[in-house]
């Protein structure tokens, strides 16, 4: 199943995306809740779907086969009259990994890392498909990353390889967007990695079921239309199993952590000449069986302000 | 005010602290509501107070007067009769910022930096006063850090550092405990700092009317009794007006986002001998006029996982 959050007129809701067409899961309930004799109340947000899938995906499963075999009611509308949300907007952890594709090592000319190397975004930095990358006032060199992201579907700590696929509830689509200015000034690169939209995101959750093995995915990125990153997923360094169970270790996964698994060669930084991201940019990333994520490039306009006042208590 | 977010039985409830007393905020609603003539919905959680605060914290002051003034019911309670809970569970962002303090710096013979620098811990890490701080199954090495946080209470983005004290609620503890083993392994010190527990926070958020100059307060660590760090908030070298409005540049930052200033000299770390957390251990942290924050060790227990198993797609 795809499953989207959005907003039509002013309600944001669920729904399930079958190719161009959303069906809202709010009406698919109403309409044939009394058809199925199960009593379930059906979430208002894709967390609460997450932790409650055991009951929630079959029960629209159910739902979903007594619409088609309706064929009456025409419950579904047009993708591009609604506005897609992020899948998730306030997931407690976006845990991402970096050099984790051997194609992208290769090209660096680095070490394949000997265990994941692992850094934060945070959630004022998630977008939703269509919606605008805003460069920020204080950056000229912002990157664009392909990424394809796992979303946990259970609490999971201190668990094997063995028994990650379990606790996944399926795949989506990340821009891992980045400030290289800032983030490789700071040297830790939390700050260049979380400017307001720098995690595009989306446009669907994929649920595992429907993807099959998340390390057989071609995935690309387009700048305006030229191809600038192109691999597949079976280039992963770690794959996702170990990466959930690694990171499991010493923190506690949750219903809805998005951990974006790595980008292949060809980001703009390690391009030449090198390629920074512009105002009516358009950005395309595509993986297999996941979905396309499409988001356009403006600066974010604001007045410089003195932070000169107030700087340093002490002389150094 | 103090405000506490704490568990009563097994009511998750806000309270005020006025010494080592506790007062609901929903009993004190509940029994000088009609005195005050006012009609505000109080909120559950302390993000939504934050965020109503305008509102909200003139009416708790009407509601307190009319409790003192009364003289005759006795609402509050011992703190050491309930739990308290860390008082923002589920923050957005929780900010970090290394080496802030002068003193820090020339211990380790390091240069101040130019600008801040930034790194982040997720919300799992969050825990209360007295809740106990696990070590993980995959680090040896886990040290302490005493910081006063800063609280956010609206929405800030490219703001000046003299704006900035309009856009904070108030101030806490934060111990931003660090597997150092994990955190220089990687690099990025994500990992590292993010562990389940290790961000011990509170117990109260103090408004910042009650603090006064927030770079005036003195602060201090003991370990099982003994002072390990002690110093003062006039040893930052990056000041909170300067650091909210630095942070706002790119990212939004939203009420109950946590700042942790930094931490002074003396941890763990830095002693020869140098000093990690064992089970039994007690760290207790105490900043002027905000509180003291304390927490018992432990160890975590769980069976060692295999974690070769689905590792590496390919050969590196």
């Amino acid at each position: 199943m795809k499953l989207v959050s959005y907003r039509d007129q002013v309600e944001t809701q669920l729904g399930v995306l079958i190719e161009d067409q959303i069906i809202s899961l709010r009406l698919l309930d109403e309409v044939y809740k009394d058809q199925t004799a199960i009593d379930v109340k059906i979430p208002s947000d894709m967390k609460q779907l997450i932790e409650q899938s055991e009951m929630i995906l079959p029960y629209m499963e159910k739902l979903l086969q007594y619409y088609k075999e309706d064929g009456q009611k025409k419950l579904s509308k047009p993708v591009s009259d609604v506005e897609v949300l992020a899948p998730i907007a306030q997931p407690e952890k976006i845990i991402c990994v970096g050099l984790n594709y051997l194609d992208h090592c290769k090209e660096t000319g680095m070490e394949p890392p000997a265990f994941p190397m692992i850094f934060s975004k945070y959630a004022n930095s998630i977008i939703g498909n269509h919606a605008a990358i805003e460069i920020p006032i204080n950056s000229k060199q912002v990157d664009f990353e392909a990424e394809l992201a796992v979303v946990m579907g259970k609490e999971a700590k201190c668990i094997s390889a063995e028994e990650a696929e379990e606790f996944i509830f399926g795949y989506t689509i990340m821009n891992d967007v980045s400030a290289r200015d800032l983030q490789f000034a700071d040297g830790q690169w939390s700050r260049g990695k979380s400017a307001d939209t720098f995690a595009p995101l989306g446009p669907a959750i994929v649920t595992k079921d429907e993807v099959g093995d998340p390390h057989q995915l071609d995935i690309s990125l387009e700048l305006n239309g030229t191809i600038m990153q192109e691999s597949n997923t079976n280039n992963l360094i770690f794959d996702i199993p170990y990466i959930v169970a690694y990171l499991s270790q010493s923190m506690t996964l949750k219903p809805g952590d998005i951990i974006a698994t790595g980008t292949p060669h060809g980001v703009g930084m390690g391009r030449d000449p090198q390629v920074w991201l512009k105002e009516g940019d358009l950005l395309t990333i595509k993986i297999e069986r996941i979905g396309t994520l499409s988001n356009p490039v403006k600066k974010y306009v604001s007045e410089e302000k003195d932070l000169s006042k107030g700087h340093s208590l002490v002389e150094g």
